[in-house]
């Protein structure tokens, strides 16, 4: 196998596990010498062995003289467990090939620095694009201390989410919506607004056959609105409350253990607030469920990542029927929110495109 | 090769005159014997030769206890060209492979009766799936005496097709609009309702680098609203306005050579009506190009036999934005009208979704 191959198969690893290891990324490694493998892990668990530790250990004594190829720069600080550089440097390995650096300002090229101190080979960037996308989240909070918002939307051809009278069950398949908690179980948290809980009353929880973990329910509830027997305060998860400083939560923060209410200053919730609080509460990924003004705030804004539109071959029909994205329209087309579809997807009779945001060049 | 093989080689060349051989289908034939192909054809033109004359010219005496393949029963009636059932019994084949049977009246059946009597072993059915989807348009015509109907759209990811002030320059790619003036070089006619004339005064023509033929401009234009110089007036090709019988279109039918008027009974149009004049007069394949209320006719009254979906990676936003499919919804989302997706295909950075009606199990 090549290098790429190589790596290709420790990002393969790290794949696997995209959600479980946050808030740290996904990482994977694989030990080899004369072309054989001696060792595989990935990063399974925060706060548990990273990807390099368990590779080297399935290696043993045979680690020596071998290289491991790591899909993220081996960190160089005692954290919650020891350096892996230091590790790596005591199983003498040869060469250390690496996708990608890792931004982290406590590794960020500390951790290439020491091992090529300790004379051992280091080669940086072999599948960069591919260990950049599968970490593309944990990046964007490294960068932007901000959750990397996925906006999703399970729309009609015709871009309608609910008839006039609000009646949307269901729109798309089964499949579709399989794929909807699967993508619950890897966010750290989830939004809608309250407009969602009173009309809808979703738990919000990531249900699979296999178990998820649940992302913690974030609610946009300026006036506190929320109805008192919510399935999201009774079922006894983690919620978050967005309100205003004038709404008085008091009542039902006894009521609900589970319950976090967070009062932002003004009379209307600005997004960018509620983003920078959620970072700060360590929220790396945030999937946005809508409704229409939850989602036209986010796209008006700019706040977007990624889109995951799930598409029905429906038509519904209707001026008045509910579109996906409310509020006013630009006055020109030019001047509409650009994207680049990453991936179109079969899911049963429905269609998953992906896109995110068109970079400007600069 | 196998006669699969032999028959997807015919029914390649059939498909690459879609359009062309109006009102005539397209029709592939391949002679073959001893596992050599002696003869290739297609019909090309309507009135001229059919394909199983091109093949066996190209044949000529070799045809002789060879067999050929054609994606269609082969005529056994004197139309504008003599029956080539009679032409192969002629030439001595041995046998002749259909794809499938010709449902027009004047042959079904008796094409393939004629060649069994002359002692020609027949066998009917190889490739029928992928024969009946070449000449969809054209049975569904014989069937119906109605024109196929094909709902184009080009719409924004939440379904819009022009902001609030009704700007949508331009919403799809160059790529996306090239396949739209291939679709219209492909169908005998195109429909608009006339406030988009009113409103983009276009031309409505096949403007392609190769060329391609003009299909007919059909109008929907109640009260004879159209603009006197309107370009579809203007440029000389064949414009056909329906309009109710309250309407005067003495002075712009004496303008305009090019124009034909049909008036209809009452006050408004019935398309059930239109699509009845349309099939009387030959057309077989219709391509809607909306505006919303046009779409919303169409697709109300189940008068769609596919849809082709240009959606834009673009989120313009609003409610006040124009959707692609006017009018009133449905009070529950189960009564959307359901699709199913046939194909996606990306046209540059665009998607090209088709979809046909579900067909309710009988």
């Amino acid at each position: 196998m090549t290098d790429k191959e190589y790596m290709d198969f420790a990002l393969s690893l790290a794949e696997k596990t995209i959600g479980q290891t946050s808030p740290n990324p996904s990482v994977g490694a694989v030990v080899v010498k004369d072309g054989r493998i001696l060792g595989i892990g990935s990063h399974l668990k925060a706060g548990e062995a990273h990807a390099e530790v368990h590779a080297l250990a399935q290696a043993g004594e045979e680690a020596e003289g071998a290289d491991i190829y790591v899909t993220l720069e081996p960190c160089s600080h005692h954290g919650k467990t020891p350096p892996c550089a230091d590790l790596i440097i005591k199983h003498k390995l040869k060469k250390v090939i690496i996708a990608c650096l890792d931004p982290n300002p406590v590794v960020a090229g500390n951790g290439v620095e020491k091992l090529r101190q300790a004379g051992i080979d280091v080669e940086i960037g072999v599948r960069e694009a591919r260990a950049l996308e599968l970490n593309r989240k944990f990046f964007h909070y490294i960068h932007s201390k901000r959750p990397y918002v996925t906006l999703k939307a399970a729309v009609t051809l015709d871009g309608k989410t609910a008839t006039s009278t609000g009646d949307s069950k269901w729109i798309t398949s089964d499949q579709a919506r399989v794929d909807v908690h699967q993508q619950r179980a890897i966010h750290d948290a989830i939004l809608v607004g309250v407009e969602t809980v009173i009309k809808d009353n979703p738990h919000l929880t990531t249900r699979l056959p296999q178990g998820g973990k649940n992302p913690i329910r974030v609610i946009l509830d300026t006036q506190l609105r929320i109805q008192k027997e919510a399935n999201v305060l009774k079922d006894g998860h983690p919620t978050w409350i967005f309100c205003s400083e004038n709404a008085d939560g008091t009542q039902i923060k006894e009521k609900y253990p589970n319950l976090t209410i967070f009062q932002l200053p003004g009379n209307y919730l600005n997004i960018n607030d509620v983003l920078d609080i959620l970072g700060e509460k360590s929220i790396q990924s945030l999937y946005v469920e809508g409704g229409s003004k939850v989602h036209q705030s986010f796209i008006q804004q700019q706040l977007v990542n990624e889109c995951h539109w799930y598409i029905a071959p429906k038509i519904l029909g209707g001026t008045d029927a509910i579109s996906v994205v409310g509020g006013s329209s630009p006055l020109l087309m030019k001047d509409a929110t650009s994207l680049d579809i990453v991936s179109t997807e079969m899911l049963g009779p429905d269609i998953k495109i992906i896109a995110r945001p068109r970079k400007v060049e600069e």
